[in-house]
């Protein structure tokens, strides 16, 4: 007997049975001309419905794996004999020495960078205070499948099925200029627009084309150590620029950088925002210096009270300020979507740039994206997130105040995780590996830091993915490790 | 009146009604409060069916843009009002002078690169003998839908709803491992695949890996300008490598080149099968001057004859053979997703650079890719691609001899492309220039080599976009172009 079916599988019965017919007629059980069992047959063998394996049969034919033959059954197709050579019989034997001398040809600078780390099964955690991971049982699936089968009709294909190579989905484009931007405070033309396979993507093609050895660059420390890692894989001169209570210390920025990045409307990882007073003063210095700045908008859609933070770039009059929005903490972080509104000039380069690297972010997705944009999907969503987010922050702020009163950093509108500092002696690496102990994910604070040493009393505690039941005691049972 | 409906225009009609709806709540022509007009008086002013209209306002309600008022119908509801900061009034002014300097900022020698273009409405015309581009008629839709279905499962979210960081989906890992690769006698462990978004990605992960100034490479010419280009941008110093009708050639490899790029299995864009012998003679010169092979297998699977030429790297006996396949061909190139096969110390290094360039392929894509896979669909697809590209090729080779005798190179084993050259004095560019006017998009061959006006006379006829009926008339209105 050739094919099992196990129920407990979450793979459906259908598939499991699909699956291992295919499996037997590539791996040759199953030779052209095979006569299948009966539908009735097989169905009483397996303990499943006749009506299934029919479905599955019939599925098989038109996929030209199995042959109908009138009054004689179904019967294997010769689909895997005309499709492509052979694999040859033994496996590819290496030679017993390993000739090439990798570790003289890779620069291995990159692996070596310090990076922020969760542990791969956080989700298996009772109390997960992981940033940057949404709630997915709060993203609207169906909805999704909805512009997804939408996206998927034979006629938009013909938009999306090509090699665009330089090109971005023209409706995903609109519906960026004039649902998401403006909600920011930015207008822009679509040839100011570039999308990109998520912020990160976005940062990296900023630094590709405007860092080299030779260049400097004013980075937030503590900040995003991805930035950090991909100025200095280009090459760039990396200045720290402090952070405080405010924000960025405008007053502390150094001529001679030439490029600035900042994280203005919720500082990463301190989640300060940018006083009005600081924001003028960093757009007039970096006017006087003839500085460019980076924003890194990366949580624009999670501010809870209602109080509108525009984005600095929307008080840029010198096209100076190179913005890269994100659509990981309003989709999902897994569908790598993102955009940089910059100058023409630079969005051409990049563009070129972007060709050589990817040629562009996956058509289907930047379609099926735009539906969930323009009809509305994507706003409810966040409407959604908004009620769900602001809970878990208020039930944070509140648990933070109760059991670790005077560490956390006063949060400024909403985001999703606060700033903590730990008492004197704190050692972040050590907590965070004596709190996994207790089922607390927590990610400690030094990685952030330009100077590790400078940052081992603080960790940051997320809250988009831990239930909002769950979160009293998480912090209840973490003050126990931080002070007991 | 402030919708109206479109019934010419592709889109359904649900959607179109949705979609004004949310807009006038967005730009505040619908403000929180407001009546809408009953389901009966909408439908019978909009000329639609009453069951539209509900469907639209209910699933209004669901994303809280209405709300439902018992025995008073329904209201606009406050989402919009709750979702984020309003827009600022004016359109953010610019400086009159504009102060950054850009051209001094970015390096354009990027934009300035010779690339392969195609007329943007190339779809448009009658006879688009274009390469690269599949014909989307043949994709089997429904299969992909159900695919897609199945990947947008609550708890398949679970897996790919999350930024995975580093990590590819080990599903595609595994189809790729155990279905793509023994296809083409590689066997390699999930240490040694890394997925990229598309081959060309994987191009320029392993030149931004190995290459830099003072590195250098063979590449064969005529070869692929992307290739040419990237390689370029990453700093090496590129060395022609000679092709005639037998491939390239592998006794005018130069020695000091330390990496060479090779498309052995169908030579592009000249379609030559390389030998048997000449492929052992490559690998073994390779393996005397300690050189690395990168092997670009980009038309794996469009051999017609059932003969198979398996990949070189499946005789690679040192792991001196890096490997980039593509799903574009097999799927649709605006999937964006291919991989890359190479030693694991190779593989990790790349896989730190791509966190840093863009993380990983999107998550949604890459299981509803290996499902399709798994479920069998990608080999009935291939099969079904064998059947009518054959049938094309076969068409293709008939017509070339009989209207443009002796100026097609003699195709080796399929593909989706024939590489011409065109009668003394033929001038590529001007000929396809002439060629679109009468409806015939061609590829011009100059833009292949690196000295163009070696290969004035060149151009290439794709066949994979141009339907059966009309190669014929096609190539007859060519060849008066050409000799007439």
């Amino acid at each position: 007997m050739l094919f099992t079916i196990d129920r407990h599988l979450p793979h459906p019965v259908q598939n499991q049975l699909r699956e291992q017919i295919i499996a037997g007629i590539l791996n040759g059980q199953l030779t052209p001309g095979t006569k299948m069992p009966s539908s009735r047959k097989l169905a009483d063998d397996l303990g499943i419905s006749r009506a299934t394996v029919m479905i599955v049969y019939d599925k098989l034919v038109e996929g030209d794996f199995l042959i109908s033959v009138p009054r004689s059954g179904y019967r294997v197709g010769d689909v895997a004999a005309t499709s492509g050579p052979k694999p040859p019989a033994s496996h590819n034997e290496r030679s017993a020495a390993f000739p090439v001398a990798w570790d003289r040809l890779i620069d291995t600078r990159i692996a070596s960078q310090r990076n922020i780390v969760k542990p791969a099964d956080w989700q298996e955690y009772p109390y997960p205070f992981v940033y940057g991971q949404p709630d997915a049982s709060l993203f609207p699936l169906p909805a999704w499948r909805e512009c997804s089968r939408q996206a998927m009709s034979r006629h938009a294909m013909r938009d999306w099925a090509n090699d665009a190579v330089t090109a971005d989905d023209p409706e995903l484009v609109l519906q960026i200029r004039s649902k998401l931007l403006p909600r920011r405070g930015i207008y822009a033309s679509e040839e100011e627009i570039l999308i990109t396979l998520g912020a990160q993507n976005g940062l990296y093609l900023i630094a590709a084309a405007l860092m080299r050895p030779g260049v400097h660059v004013g980075i937030e420390d503590p900040g995003y150590p991805d930035a950090r890692n991909i100025f200095e894989h280009c090459g760039a001169t990396l200045h720290p620029l402090p952070v405080d209570e405010g924000g960025v210390m405008v007053s502390e920025i150094p001529n001679q950088a030439q490029i600035l990045f900042v994280t203005p409307s919720h500082q990463y990882p301190t989640t300060v925002t940018l006083s009005p007073a600081r924001r003028k003063a960093l757009l007039a210095a970096a006017s006087q210096n003839d500085q460019l700045i980076i924003e890194d908008d990366f949580e624009s859609d999670t501010n809870y009270t209602g109080q509108p933070v525009p984005a600095l770039k929307s008080e840029d009059r010198d096209g100076r300020v190179l913005y890269t929005g994100s659509l990981s903490k309003s989709m999902f972080p897994g569908l790598r979507l993102g955009y940089i509104v910059a100058p023409k000039p630079l969005i051409r380069e990049m563009r070129a740039l972007r060709r050589l690297m990817l040629r562009h972010a996956p058509s289907n997705n930047q379609r099926t994206t735009a539906l969930f944009i323009a009809q509305g999907y994507h706003l409810a969503y966040i409407a959604k997130l908004h009620k769900a987010y602001g809970e878990r922050w208020r039930k944070m702020a509140a648990g933070l105040e109760k059991y670790l009163p005077g560490m956390a950093t006063a949060p400024s509108f909403g985001g999703t995780s606060f700033w903590v500092k730990g008492p004197e002696g704190t050692d972040c690496d050590t907590l965070a590996a004596r709190a996994l102990k207790e089922g607390i994910v927590l990610e400690p604070g030094a990685v952030h830091f330009m100077a590790p040493e400078r940052g081992e009393r603080y960790f940051r505690l997320g809250f988009s993915s831990i239930a909002t039941e769950r979160i009293d005691d998480g912090l209840k049972r973490l003050s126990t490790l931080l002070t007991g």
